[in-house]
Order: C-alpha cells, then sequence, then structure tokens
C-alpha cells in the first residue's frame, strides 16, 4: 500500500485558500500513484476555530469544499480533516473520499483539549476502513493518545491517525516516541499527518511522520514548514533516524513562524515595538525582523528622566544594526505636563508605582498613536517571568496585539538572544549583560524585590510547569519566604494577566487563557 | 418529610466563611425540626472556581470543610454541593451528611456549561437516596435541565436540585417554570437550591424555590439575597403566586449585587471612575454610589478641546446630586505635549484616529494615576453596542478592572436611566436627552457611521441574543448595507474584546470571554 502524507498550513475561513492546498495534494499523490493521501485534522476548517465552529454556515462551508475535493479523489482515496455537524453538536472527523465522492465520516471521541472542549462533542471514533486492499484503522486527533491505539495492531494492516498537535517544548520529541512506540508496540505500520502553521497563539509544527510496524521511523517531514512524502509500504524502506532537537533552535523557528503566520493570515504587513534597551524588546526586534523583514519593522526609543544614557544608546545601536526605521521620543515632558495636570487630584504625595507606571503608560499612548497612524501592528514585549509575578504595567509596557515572548521565562529570553547572536552579534553584547531593570525610578533593578530571576524562574517553573504544591519548592531547597512571596505576587496579578494579549505558546501551561482562574477568590493555596 | 432550603451567598475559596454559614443553616432547621436541609451546587468551594477546580489541594479543603459540618447533621441529613476528586477528576457531587458523617456522594453527569466544561468531568448522576423514609431523587447542577426529569416521578417521592444557575435576562422567570412544569409532569413535590451572590463576572441570583406534585409554588426564596425557607411537604400548604419579574429592577439588582460583591469579596473599598457626561457613566456612577456607598466613588472629569461645555457641566451636575468627590482635570495641556513630542514621528499628517485615540489613552493614563495613588478601583463605562462594533479606544475608554454595563446594549442603559431616575432625578435630564457622542472631534456623533442605536441595538440583538444569519436579518428588513457594515464591524473587533476585562453577565451571549473567537481568521460569515 502506497501512503501520501501532505502537511499543509491552513487558514482558519480560508475555504477557496484551503482547498485549493487539498487539492493540489491529492493530484500530486495521485502522480504518484499513491492509494491514499492524509490530511491532518480540521484540514477543511484550519485550528482552532473555536465558536465558529457551531455555526451552520461554516460547517455547511467546509462540507462545500469536501464536495469540490471529493471528483479529484477518483483513482485514489482521500482521509481529510473536517468539522461536521452530528446531533446538534459539531464532531471533528475525518472525511473519506473515493471514487469522486464523500463515502463517509469516521469521527472523532475524546475530547479533553482546552481548545476543544465546549466547542466539539464525542464522535464514535476508532473506526477501521478497507483501502486498497489493506484494513486501515482511522484515529482523529486525540485519540490515537488516548487508551490502549496499539491494540489496533490486531484489528488493522495500518494506523493513520489526523492530528492537530501544537508545538510545545519538546512536544516533537516526545510526539515521535509515542508515535514510535505505538508502531512497535502494535506492530504495525503508523502514519501520522499534523498541522502547520501559526492560528493566533498556536503554532502547529507540522513534523508528521511515518513508521514502520518495527518502530523505525520510515520518514520525517519538516517541522514549521509544508511538506509531503509518499511511501510504499510494501517496498522495502531504509528507516530515518530521529535527530536531535535542539531547544533554542526549534523555539526560534516557532516564534518565527507563529508571527509571521499571525502577520500574513491576518492581512497585516508592518509592526511597532518599543525599544528600551533591554533584552526583550531587543530580542522580539531581531525576531520580527527575520520574521517581517527589515523595512516592515519600525521602533521608538521612549526614554524618561529615570532611563541611563546606555539604554537609549545600546537600543540605537541595536536598531542601527538592524537596519531599522526608529524614533527617538523623550517622554519627560509629557511625564511633567501629566503629573502637573494632575497636582489637584495626586499633588503632595510621595513618588510610587502611581508615577513609574504613568511613564510607562505614557509610552502606551506613544506606540499607540505610531501604530494608529500608520497602521503598524504593535509587538508586546513581555516575558513569562513578568506576567506571572504581575511585573509590567496594565495599559503600559503589558499592551500589545501579540505577544512574542510572553510563554518564555527570562532565563528562556537570554538563552534565545545567545542563539540570535550565534554567528554575529546582532544584540549588542551590552544589552545581554546589563541587569534587568524597569528604570521606572532612580537605581531601580529587577532584583530589587525579587532575587535573581534564575531562582524566580526556577520557582516559577516547577509552580506551573511542573505543578508543584509551594511546600514541594520549599522542600527542593528553595527560601521559604522568597517561594511564598513569589506565590503570592502570582495569584495577586490573575486580573492583569485576564486583559492581556494572545501569547505565542511554547509551553504546556501558557499563562493568559491558558490559565483560567476565578478573578474573586479567597484561595490561596 | 420536612425539608429546609438554605440559599447562601458563598465565596470562592473561602472555606471557613462557607463552612459557618453551612453550619448556621443546618443549626437553624435542625431547630425548625426539618428532616433534611438542602443547599446549592458548589456550596463548600464557591462557584465557578474553573482551574482551582483541578489543584489537589482545593478538593481536600472542600472536604475537610464537609468533615466538619458532618458532626452537626445528628438529627438531620443535608445535601451540601461540592467539588470531588474521582478517578483523576474532578466531579460536581452532593454530599450527604447524615448521623454525623459524610454518608456518600452523588455525582452529577452532564457537564456542558461554558463554566465548567474543561473544568468537570460526567460523574455518574441520577441517583435516589433514602432520606426520613422517603426516596429522594438527588440532581446535581445541569442534570436536572438535560433530558427527562419528570421520570422520577415513578421513582421518587420528592426530587431535590442543587443548582448554580447564573442570573440572565428572563432566567429567573424560565427556571420559575421549568421546575413549575417538572413538579406538575413528575407528580412530586420539587425542591431546589440555587446560589446566590456575584463571583467576578457571574451574577447567581438565587430565586429557590419549592413546588408540590401539582406544578404550584409553596415556596419563593428570595432573587439577589440569601434566605430560608422550610415546609412540611405532609402538611397542607397554600400555594404562592410566581410573581412577573419586571426587566429593569431585575438587571439593577443583579448589577448592584455582581458590583458590590466583586469589591467585598475581593477585599477592595473604593471605586474610581471617569465622568464624561455622557449616559454609560452616569449610570455606572448611579449604580456604584448605591453598591459601594457615595463616600467610596470618586469621579474624574477629563474635559478635552472638543468636549462640549454641557459634557463638563452635566458631569459635575451628577456627581454634585449623588454627593461624590470629583475633580475636574483638563487633558488640553497632555495633549498639546504628547501631540508635539511625537511631531517627529506623526507629525504634518491630517488628523485622524490616532489624535482622537491619543485623547482616550490619556484619559486612561490620569484615571488609572487616580487607581494607583489611592487603591481604588476603575470601573469601565462600555456598553454591549460599543463593545460589539468597536466603538472605544483600546487602553483608553476600554479599560477598567469590571464592566458594569458591558452587557447591556445602548437602549438598555437608557432604560436602566430612567429607571434610576424613577422617583428622583439622579441622572440629569440633559443627559438623557442629548445625543452620544465620543467627543473626540469637532461636531463628532455616534451616529457619523451607523444608524440610531435603536437600529443598531436591533440588528445586533438579532445577531447575538438570536443567533440569526446576516441574510435573516435582512430579509427581516433591515438596510442590507447597514446589517452588512455592523457584522464587519463585529468581526474585526475580536482582537479588542479579547483584551477587555471581565464583564457582568446579564445575557446568555456575554461577549468577552463568552464568545471565543479565533483571532487569525479568514472568516468572514
Amino acid at each position: 500500500m502506497k501512503i501520501a502524507v501532505a502537511q499543509l498550513n491552513y487558514t482558519i475561513g480560508d475555504f477557496e485558500g484551503n482547498k485549493a492546498k487539498i487539492v493540489a495534494s491529492v493530484e500530486r499523490a495521485k502522480g504518484d500513484g499513491a492509494d491514499l493521501v492524509v490530511f491532518c485534522e480540521e484540514a477543511v476548517s484550519g485550528a482552532f476555530a473555536y465558536d465558529l465552529l457551531n455555526k451552520v454556515t461554516f460547517l455547511e462551508l467546509c462540507e462545500d469544499v469536501l464536495e469540490e475535493v471529493a471528483p479529484h479523489c477518483d483513482t485514489i482515496a482521500a482521509l481529510v480533516g473536517t468539522p461536521i455537524a452530528s446531533d446538534r453538536t459539531t464532531v471533528s472527523a475525518a472525511a473519506l473520499l473515493r471514487n469522486g465522492k464523500i463515502e463517509r465520516y469516521i469521527g472523532r471521541h475524546t475530547v479533553t483539549g482546552r481548545d476543544d472542549v465546549g466547542h466539539l462533542r464525542p464522535g464514535k471514533g476508532g473506526e477501521c476502513v478497507d483501502i486498497a486492499g489493506k484494513r486501515v484503522a482511522v484515529l482523529v486527533g486525540e485519540d490515537v493518545f488516548a487508551g490502549n491505539s496499539s491494540k489496533y495492531g490486531n484489528k488493522a494492516d495500518v494506523i493513520v491517525s489526523l492530528i492537530t498537535d501544537a508545538y510545545k517544548r519538546h512536544n516533537i520529541d516526545n510526539r515521535y516516541n509515542f508515535y514510535r512506540k505505538l508502531s512497535y508496540m502494535s506492530g504495525i505500520p503508523v502514519v501520522y499527518a499534523n498541522m502547520v502553521g501559526g492560528n493566533t497563539d498556536v503554532v502547529f509544527d507540522g513534523s508528521s511522520a511515518v513508521f514502520n510496524g518495527q518502530g523505525h521511523a520510515l520518514r520525517l517531514l519538516r517541522s514549521f514548514d509544508e511538506d509531503y512524502a509518499v511511501v510504499d509500504l510494501a517496498a522495502p524502506n531504509e528507516p530515518v533516524e530521529i535527530p536531535y532537537i535542539s531547544k533554542n533552535p526549534t523555539i526560534y523557528n516557532a516564534i518565527k513562524l507563529g508571527l509571521k503566520d499571525f502577520f500574513a493570515k491576518n492581512g497585516f504587513k508592518t509592526a511597532c515595538i518599543g525599544l528600551s534597551g533591554g533584552i526583550d524588546s531587543a530580542v522580539v526586534a531581531a525576531i520580527a525582523v527575520d520574521a517581517l523583514g527589515v523595512e516592515n519593522v519600525r521602533a521608538l526609543m521612549l526614554p524618561s528622566q529615570f532611563s541611563s544614557d546606555h539604554s537609549v544608546e545600546d537600543a540605537v545601536l541595536m536598531a542601527e544594526r538592524l537596519g531599522m526605521q526608529y524614533n527617538v521620543v523623550p517622554i519627560t515632558e509629557a511625564y511633567k505636563t501629566i503629573t502637573d495636570s494632575l497636582k489637584p487630584v495626586i499633588g503632595g504625595l510621595p513618588f510610587d508605582v502611581t508615577e513609574e507606571n504613568i511613564q510607562s503608560r505614557i509610552r502606551c499612548v506613544m506606540l499607540m498613536a505610531l501604530s494608529n497612524k500608520y497602521g503598524c501592528v504593535l509587538l508586546n514585549t513581555t516575558n513569562k517571568s513578568e506576567e506571572a509575578v504581575g511585573y509590567g504595567t496594565l495599559y503600559g509596557d503589558c499592551v500589545g496585539v501579540i505577544s512574542v515572548l510572553g510563554d518564555l521565562y527570562k532565563r528562556e529570553v537570554f538563552e534565545l538572544a545567545r542563539y540570535l547572536n550565534r554567528d554575529t552579534e546582532v544584540i549588542p553584547e551590552n544589552i545581554l549583560v546589563k541587569e534587568p531593570s524597569a528604570e521606572l525610578r532612580p537605581e531601580q533593578k529587577d532584583t530589587d524585590f525579587l532575587p535573581p530571576y534564575d531562582v524566580v524562574d526556577a520557582i516559577l517553573f516547577r509552580m506551573f510547569e511542573e505543578g508543584q504544591h509551594r511546600e514541594e519548592i520549599v522542600n527542593a531547597g528553595f527560601e521559604a519566604n522568597v517561594v511564598y512571596k513569589i506565590h503570592a505576587m502570582v495569584m495577586k496579578n490573575e486580573q492583569k494577566r485576564y486583559q492581556f494579549c494572545p501569547v505565542l505558546r511554547m509551553s504546556i501551561c501558557p499563562l493568559g487563557k491558558g490559565r483560567v482562574m476565578p478573578l474573586t477568590s479567597k484561595y490561596g493555596y
């Protein structure tokens, strides 16, 4: 049996575009003499479509696409992921197209993913179909990961898995391992097609693959790009080696693709960014220039009286190295006028976080003015550590349409900066070595209230990524008062995160929409 | 059989407080000689607790509460709603406390509500227990609404329903009707206990009740307040009449309770607000003064060069009538300084939405400064019509910690204003009769781009509340180009709504978190 895998980048609701891609791959697979061509879950619609999945018109348009793809499936069978209306609910299904028509749908049963629950309902799941004389177990979405999929070794000749499995740190290797084991345990070949591309805050990495029944990879499709492969499972196939997945280049590629697709698919062209001279905005600028082109990224430097000289210098050096358009607009006058205007209200009281936030919020006014006037999209530069403990000003530096680094801890931002500098120094060394500071009052340092980021990040990682309780973290050797302080800061800032922009997701526990907490709660554990 | 219903206002994670309330009601019911006392769903935890429901410590603390309540249940049985750990997932259950201990749990089966899916899993559901010689069908949460609950008429002597059913327009009458029919169809008495109180954006109205087996109400507990009732189902009971639920006072009470609890339960005391002289901020101010006390609400009037004289005058008149503390802080100087500073960036280009937004965002800087300096919570004043079509400036007038009117159409805000003025003129008549305008450029009116709100609201209502397609709305007699324009504006502004604060929910289709749309999408239907 000859199977083709088409790994494509779909856009939600772009039915014409998605259809054209699917048809082109069907034709290519026919040309290659394949018996079956496999597409990912929700290929027709794009994923994740959320509430659109419950709109009748949306589902009808999905069916229209399949009706138009079906005539191309004359000498070939195709399995195409699509949402379908089923008993007044919506089910994620694989459409089997054959003999020029939609022959049947195989629904997905397991619905537990946060992006699916509430939008999809369980279908029947786990069915076998006969294609080219072979028994094919068709597993849609999570069904392959739930329960014991290796049982299909007794019922089928091959397992075909259609997924939309988003990128998360270590997810590519974990996924390879899962399918490797599945093929070994079931003793039959396993083929899986994953989505590739960015949609809002989600990045699908692709990395589809074909394994033989001995747990060896026969084909590995590209990560973070469209790809296509065809394998004759009856012919002798040389196994390919599963490569080591290096962390920083992978995260870099994930963010770059996410950013690029966010712009391309929304019809945005240009971006703007506030360059502070700190590491976060420097890394965002460097990635944005790579993803969007230097002519499409524009910066403002917005120094206040508390900004150190080196901050503006470093930011300017960075912008000039990259070749970005930039302006230096001091906010000193605006700060003075606003605090003067507010004298009848807040005058006479000592300088505190109010005045710090005024500076940060004036920068928001300036950046949004640039954004409004030229139609460029403001990029958020907050990192996960800041977002967690609530550093950053609501309606100040927390603003932006999309957060580029919001799912990376501060340490990871440093690692990424070093990676960006691997060949030539893109980010001035001075930015990498200086102590992190918001520079909103004299001599301010991020370490004024908390220990260095190495410690903060280790605690946050245990808290979020590992789900550890405070006691466990203290028992692991961290100072109790620091752990409790950080925990209290995390809990206190749910409200700020509620209003945060979408964050390109890189982990199993993105903050923001990935963490749903009541804002009114006395729970403190 | 004598049944008591305790309708209480719980706080999420306030285990001591919730326990004290539950124990007090158990003791009261014992004093009244009741066989059974019924509490609402998730009484121990408070609702909706979202991701807290999957924290082991949270569930353990819920169980601790029940362990401490149980000894009080010696001569009485109690049904208390609580989340429980069950097979590595969390189920919403009724704990049956009797003979001084936790006797058993009856789980809830149906989980479809958006606030529950992803946090709760289905339990067994729909079980009967024997209490005081009677067979009691115990239905937790949605189970009573799903499927044919009247079948319990054949199996049980009484139906007890524990719910957390939030307020939505017409939900109180609909709920009365549902239970009235259920008691009539099943032919046995029905008792239901609902939660009361606000939690973040949700308001539970209470309105618990007892019906006899002939579809007559025997007791109606208060709406929007704690209450308690005891009924001897064996004794002759005079039916009570179900009152007509008038819309405006009900919405007013719902918003007032939601606002009051948002402050009380979060430990907030004071609020601040920007008073523009328009109707939305006037209505928010009047409700806030009622809910929080006039000494706890403070206003800023922030006129720009485009503000009409009457705006400040009307706002001042309003504040003085209410007796609120206020300051008038013109933003003219700040606007000039900021646009001057930005001359190298945006100078020479014609006045457009950029300059409008700068004014709105300066107001945000001023209001947040007041909020930061005095620790008062900024109230958002956006209404549902504006939020839908994207009127309002992101990081400008869209800001705030909680949106008071965000689930009311503009027409409803006018109705509420008339209701507030029912006895004395709280809101100056001039504010009610002037034409809506953002006053961000000369002679601006809300009707410059769209028809009057009567038309806009009717179209939006059909779109959201009735789920009508554009074609249906056009066929109902609305101008096609207006319908298409409004629809396009709604779709374009998902991104703005993504960063919106929580909205006190008054309908079945609150925008914001109640509407989950991909921000990257080409879907335009």
